[in-house]
Parts: C-alpha cells; structure tokens; sequence
C-alpha cells in the first residue's frame, strides 16, 4: 500500500533536495549567513559529538595523543612546500589585518595594521606541525611522533554543501613522524583499518579501503588511501583518508633525526583525516523518505519516550510511568555504554512529536498513554522498520518489563540491521565485469542508477593517467580507488589495452 | 633541610620566569612560531580535555545542547552593535581575501580575489548566534533557548602569555535566551554557580564569585559576574564570566517573539564562558618548586607506574608486575569515573621519568624495582607531600596491594588537600579590615606579596567611577567583584567618603 511519507519530497523525486529536507526536517543544521559556513544544531552536532567520542577512543587506543596548533599558519610556511600550497592555494582564507576601524559611519580594516607576513586560516596543517616536529625531533629516541588534533579548517570552495562541502569544516587531523619508510606505511594502513572499522562498527556505513590513483592524492603525498562508501543515489563519497607523506614535509620543515649510527637523516611523516563529511555519508547512506535513520552506536539519544499527555488529572500517573522507564533504561548497558534514553516533555502534540524523532531518526521512540498505564505498557516505534505490509505504522505494544528487557538487543539489531541493509546494497551495485569502454559507458548511462565498477587497467602515470582522467571526466566519472581486497589482475586495460595490473573503482562521486 | 628543587627558578625568585619553567619542563606548551599562538602539547592539551569532559557534563546538565557556529563573522554583524564593536574593534583578525598567486616567486594575496565584505575572526559569537536565535526564536514557545558551543576564538592581543593571554584560545561560550528579565538572570546566576563549583570541585581552585563594577563589563552587557582566583603571587585571576545582556543583543540581532498575549517582545539573553586561561590558574594555584601539581579529576593520568629496568632477566617479571598494578588500578572507581592509571615504558632512566612526572604534576607516582617485586611491595610517591621534613624525597614502600586498596582514597585526598592549601591562602590573603585610601595604598606595598582587600564603596558610576578607576590603575590596582557572600555595608566609602552601600575586593590582576 502506498504510504504517504514524512517528507515532502522523496529519494527518487530529487536525491540533492531530498539530502537537504532531511538536514532540515531533523534540525541537523542551517545556512548561517556566512559564506559557505553553516550552523549545526544541536541534533547534527550531537552526532558529530558520538562520532568524535568514539573515533577519539581508537585514536588514544593506537597510541596518539591529541595536542592544539594553530588556526593561523604564515604565509612563508607554505612557500617551503611547492607542491602542497599548489594544491591548496587556490582556496584559502587569508588574514591582512589586525584592526577595524570606523570610516564614514561603517567599519573597514585599519590600513596602519595591516600585517607584515598575512596569514592563513588552515586549510590543513601539516605546515605548521611539521615546524612543531622539527623542533620535537633530534634523535630516533624522539620517534615515533604520534599526535592528533580536533579542529576547524577552512578551504574556499566555489560551491558548497552542508556537511559535505562547507568553506569551514571539523575534522580530525592525525600527524606523525617515523624513522622509517615501513614504520610510517604501518602507521598509514594502521589508521585506514580505523577509518574503514569506524565508519562500519560505529556509523554502519560499509566502505571500500585502497589506494587512490597518482591524480588523487593529497598534495605532497607519496601515497594515499581512503575509505570510500556509497551513498543511495549511486555517488561515491570518500568518507576518510591516510597519507603516507615520506620526506616531502619532513625535508621542508627540516625534520631531521640522528639515528642509532649517529647519521643524520629525515623524518618519514604520516597523515590521515575524517571531518563533519561523515555525517553527510550518514544521512545518504541511512536517511529514507522519512527522514533521517541515526545508528544506535552515534545516536545522541537511542530511545526517545514521548507521554501521551491530556492535561487531565492523569498525566501526572503518565509522567512517572515514562520517567521509571528511563530510568530503568539508561541503567542498561550497550556497546560498553549506558543506554542514552530521553523523556520528552517539551510542550507539543505527542502526533508532532512521534513525528519529529522519526524525522530525526532516533532508533526506538516509544509512545506512553493512559491506557499503557493501566496495561502496564509501552507502544514501540522502531525507525528501521517503521511500516508494516499495509502501509501503516508499526508501533508494537510490548510490556513495560518486557521493553526494558529486550532494548539492548533490539537496538544492537537496529544497528546490525543498517549496516546489513547497506552493506547488501553496496554488494549488489559494484558491477565486476565490464571488459571495455563501451561497456562502461553503457554501464552509467543505465537507470535506475547505477553503483561503481570495478575495472582492471594498467596503472598510467604522468601523461596516460591524465588522458584516462580526462576522458572519465568527460563521462562525469572518477577513479576512486584500488580496493585491498580486489582480486589480483588477468586481463587488459580497458583504458589502454596494455597488460592491466590491478583493479580500480569507477564511479561518480562527490 | 634545604631541598634541591626541580626547577631552575623558584616562584620567590621570579613568580614569571617560573611559571614559563613550569609550562616548559611540564611539557605542556611552547611557542608556536605564529605571533601570539602556542601549541598546546600533550599533557597540557590533556588537562584541557579533562576540563572540557567535566565542564561540559555540567553544561548539559543544566539543560544546555551543544552546537557549532562559524568561525567567521561578517563585518556588518558588528556594525549592528556600538558598544560590542568598540569593546572588540582593536583587537580582531580580518580576513580580506580568499586566495593566494605566486608573485615574483613569493606568495601573496590575489589582489582579484578581495572579500567584498571583509570577515572577522570571531573574538567571541553573541553576534552571529544572535543572528541564528532570530531566525529560531518567533514564540513564547520557541524559549527558551539554551545552547553552548566549544570553539577557537581569536582577539590580537599585543603582550600574549601562555595560557593566560593569546591570541588564539579555546573556550566555550553559553549563549540562551530568554521571554523574561527573571528567567535570563536566573540562568545567568546558574551559570556562575557552575563555574564557581566546577573550579572548586573539580580544578580544586578555590574562588569568589561576585559581580564585577560597571567598568569591568562585557562590552554590550548590562552585569557581568565573575569566579575570581587567587594565584601564589597575590594576584588575581579572573577565570569565568557569567553575562546578563538584556535586550543589547536581541536588539541589534532582532530576536523577537510573541508573548502569551500575542505582543511581540524582545527576548533577554545571557552568555558565559570559560578558557584555557583556566590552565593558567591551575599552574598559578597548584604548582610548587619542583613543578606542576595537577589535581586528581583533572589529571590525565592520575597514577604512573615507572618500572626500574636494569636490561637483565628480571625485567620481565617487574614490567608483568607493573602491568597488573596497572590493571589493578584502572578497575578502581574514583569521583564515578574509572582510575587513570598508566606504565611508562619508555626508553630512558627510571629517575628521569620519575622527575619527568613529579615536573608534569602527576599526583601519584609508583616505582617498582626487581627487589618492590620480591617483596611485593611498591615505592609511592605522593606529588602533594613530595618531601620529608629531613628533606629527602618521601617514597614510601607499600604492599601492592595495600596500595590497591588505598589509591582511590589516596587521590582523593591528595584533591581535598589541593583544595585545602588554596583555600586557606587565600582566606589568609583578603584584608577585610580596611578603611581608607592610606591603609590600601600601604597595604599593597607590603612585602611578602599581599593578596587582595576588600573594601567598602559607594557603589559610583560614570565619571565618579572613572575617578576610582584612574587612581587605582597609578596604583596597578584594579576592581576584581562584589562577592555574592560578602558581608553588608555599614560605613561610608573609601574612595568617594560618600555611604557605603556594598563591599568590592581591590587587587593586582593578570
């Protein structure tokens, strides 16, 4: 049966309008009037808050610790490293000066404070923790440096997309210094097999690991990896990355080390990050014409309780009853967590308010009336299976006892349940056998729309990468990487012909 | 017996110089090379995060939702504001372009890539969270509304000082708003009383909370209070505020709603927050001769575990001791969190480390050697009683598991006794006795050090305070607040001769 659903427009209707109806319908976040910035409310920053707690965890876990650097980075740090400001030059915010002052009525820059050096709002920092390193840094007795910071960046994009593409963005920045090469690509793959079990234990987000193609690395990289998940319209999106950087800031920033012979040698340095994008991946990959599906794992609540109030003498029996349920729930354990269960008493029609968690998508919303009372009751909502067959909402009644009982589990199979939903669709949408050209543009121009494909080719450089890339663009199409786990090459290069090497995903992107 | 400290510099010495020495042999913090930044290393940025963990806790307690707002502020938001920009105007980094070119091999700002309208570094957000709670806020309904974020900010200080005073810091800012005068000054009043209790109970900082004299508002604040503490100079150090705004901000942002009645009002807010800085005072309240002390409940690690390894066969079996002890340890519960216990295992001398913690203010530390382990014992060091009165180090030998059993009250202790020797100076350090200009002037000549007095005063404003103000500054005094507990007045003014209607705290300040 059809079902009319929360929001006014649907996934197949229009997939980038239905992206920013779910950001706005669950409150996530806003356009703030900055160019570019946006303002995250307190249901999006909650869950970037979870994100953070639980990707902090494993990052302190592989032996990092967090430390500041600045927002600011000089102008000549930049100058040192040609081929990173190459890349990042073209969108950064730049600082000139240092005081406003009144002129007819409104406010302008202080011409006698304009700096001598401008500085640059980092766009990422390996610049100026590389400066940090070097000072840290005279014996191989001070390696490994293992640090990370959660911070603000700034990158002038053209055109930007809530939590997607933002001019500002929070992300993590991890930076290390090695003694060696091996010690640093451990390192690099160490916190790509984070990356890949954060995004699939925490956010439920199935991800392909591998290497990028030369034309996708970081600018300076030697090498870089990342984890790319698939969101529900088909596009790529690269939800983390790890560089393997080798001497390329170490010899610009002068990280040198005396080793156990007494040699002189340069640092091998490492980065790897995951920003506020993740979030983005999260609605796309779990979002559905109701809105938004939170996993349990970064849920900032798990289970909502909404009263069914009357303003009779009853409601009070009500209140109690739900403020005892949770109770008894966040004395569960989940995850190695309390359960995080909320009364909702705000002053609004229980309907609208079932109605706004669902939009929001936390995982159980459980609705308690008179009648639940005097039952000794509870009405259960799950989020991820919100209708039964006839197209009506599927609010259970359970015994009070027997919800509490159950909740842990229930939500641990909510969590199970997206991750198996999405995982099965990434399976069933990467195509393995396309042998040619033609074939592939076949493949693309296919509706319903269509995943990735995994191609053999002969890994180009310079020259040869750039005609493969030129031409994939043509077809709006990107490398995105070189899974791990892809079976070993047989045939040819079907962007070349030569004898292929390994295997590359295809695909549109964001 | 005189003791060898170990810190170059004494704080009789030079109370400046050994501050630096703390921050630096703690390895908590250093120059960054960026005009008035630091970098917050390790076991300073640690101290920050358990700040923020405890802070926040409360923050949310008290009913308020986190969320991220931009970092760039246009400039016409402070046009909006008179008082706000005037208060601010001096001191603010303005970005003006938005990209870089290369230009003679050198970098600089692309003269076609001018902001149109520059944009500002927020030196702090009421502007554009105002602009966000106009766009929330249309009914009575809508309030109030409580929000907070965790943020960078950036005012251009000319004379910067760790922690104390940089251009860049880290803080959060409270924002809310409010249908009434009484429900604003409420929450203003809340927020002080957390900040009081957070850096009483938790920095073990004891303070006065108080309003501060109309000179010392926040530019655009109608009262502003304060949590004042007592640094081992005798100075003052103002380490929370808590603002009343009125309608200054609702005014200028238009944050208007419609009342019960259906009139349209202005809404009242409030804003507060609290830094780094607080770091600063930490040092200035805890530290010794030998170092940093870091109370227990913020104390990143809270026990370490140094084992004595002489590169033999027993080494073994001391690191396995250790590593129970540590266990052991880290299952203990303490202030309803679990113990932070680590080994320290690094390649260097056991008594380097040691010192390396004594210096960084661990509150325990435990070594073990091969004879501990015979016996079965451990070596403790309490970092709040380091020496004996023969002045030797006061390393006490305890049964492992004696030592198990009394590290949760151990910490405890060392926190109470932290807060005991802050609190009884600083009772020590308020004269409370006296009563005209002579009696102050002589009283902040005196040596040793004095602390603060707490004077009688009329209470006056505009040029009347002006006048105190400039006397006091020729005498580097300054008006701290009006403590919330202090007695009533019943005599007449020190400054003006005029009837006294409340009682001021004078001091030095940073």
């Amino acid at each position: 049966m059809a079902v009319k659903h929360a929001l006014s427009v649907t996934r197949e209707q229009d997939f980038a309008a239905w992206y920013q109806a779910v950001i706005t319908e669950a409150d996530m976040a806003e356009e703030s009037g900055v160019r570019g910035c946006m303002v995250i409310r307190p249901w999006g920053f909650g869950i970037w808050e979870r994100i953070q707690k639980l990707l902090d965890e494993q990052i302190k876990a592989t032996g990092h610790d967090n430390c500041y650097f600045p927002l600011f980075i000089p102008l000549s740090y930049f100058e040192k490293e040609a081929e990173h400001v190459d890349g990042f030059a073209k969108e950064m915010a730049v600082v000139t000066h240092h005081r406003l002052i009144q002129q007819d009525g409104r406010m302008i820059p202080d011409p006698s404070a304009k700096l001598e050096e401008p500085l640059v709002v980092r766009p990422t920092s390996e610049t100026v923790i590389g400066a940090a390193f070097s000072r840290w840094v005279q014996s191989w007795r001070d390696l490994p440096v293992l640090v990370n910071q959660w911070a603000n960046v700034v990158r002038w994009e053209m055109r930007t997309r809530m939590f997607l593409r933002t001019t500002e963005f929070l992300w993590q920045e991890g930076h290390t210094a090695h003694a060696t090469v091996e010690e640093a690509l451990e390192e690099t793959m160490k916190m790509l097999e984070v990356y890949r079990s954060f995004a699939e234990d925490c956010v439920a987000m199935p991800v392909i690991a591998g290497e990028k193609p030369e034309n996708e690395r970081f600018p300076g990289a030697v090498a870089t990896y990342s984890i790319e998940a698939m969101m529900q319209d088909g596009k790529a999106l690269q939800a983390g990355t790890s560089h393997f950087l080798g001497t390329t800031f170490s010899s610009a920033q002068n990280i040198r080390f005396q080793n156990s012979e007494g040699v002189q040698e340069l640092a091998q340095t490492t980065s790897w990050g995951m920003s506020t994008r993740m979030i983005g991946g999260l609605i796309m990959t779990h979002g559905d014409d109701d809105g938004l599906r939170v996993p349990p794992r970064v849920a900032p609540w798990q289970v909502v309780v909404v009263p069914m109030l009357r303003d009779t003498d009853e409601d009070a029996a009500v209140l109690a009853y739900c403020e005892d349920l949770v109770t008894q729930l966040n004395g569960l354990d989940l995850f190695r967590e309390p359960v995080r269960a909320i009364l909702d008493k705000r002053p609004a029609k229980a309907a609208s308010k079932r109605w706004g968690w669902v939009k929001k998508g936390a995982p159980i919303v459980v609705e308690v009336g008179g009648r639940d009372v005097a039952g000794g009751n509870v009405s259960v909502l799950r989020r991820d299976a919100l209708y039964r067959d006839d197209g009506k909402l599927d609010s259970r009644i359970l015994a009070k006892g027997d919800f509490v009982a159950q909740a842990s589990a229930m939500l641990e199979d909510i969590q199970r349940s997206l991750f198996a939903q999405a995982k099965a669709r990434l399976d069933a949408s990467i195509d393995r056998s396309i042998g040619d050209i033609d074939a592939l543009k076949a493949y693309f121009k296919a509706s319903p729309k269509p995943g990735w494909a995994l191609v053999q080719w002969s890994k180009p450089t310079g020259e040869g990468l750039d005609k493969v890339v030129q031409w994939l663009k043509g077809e709006k199409l990107t490398l995105r990487n070189v899974p791990q786990d892809a079976e070993a090459a047989d045939g040819t290069c079907i962007f070349t012909g030569a004898p292929a090497v390994e295997r590359v995903l295809v695909g549109r992107s964001y």
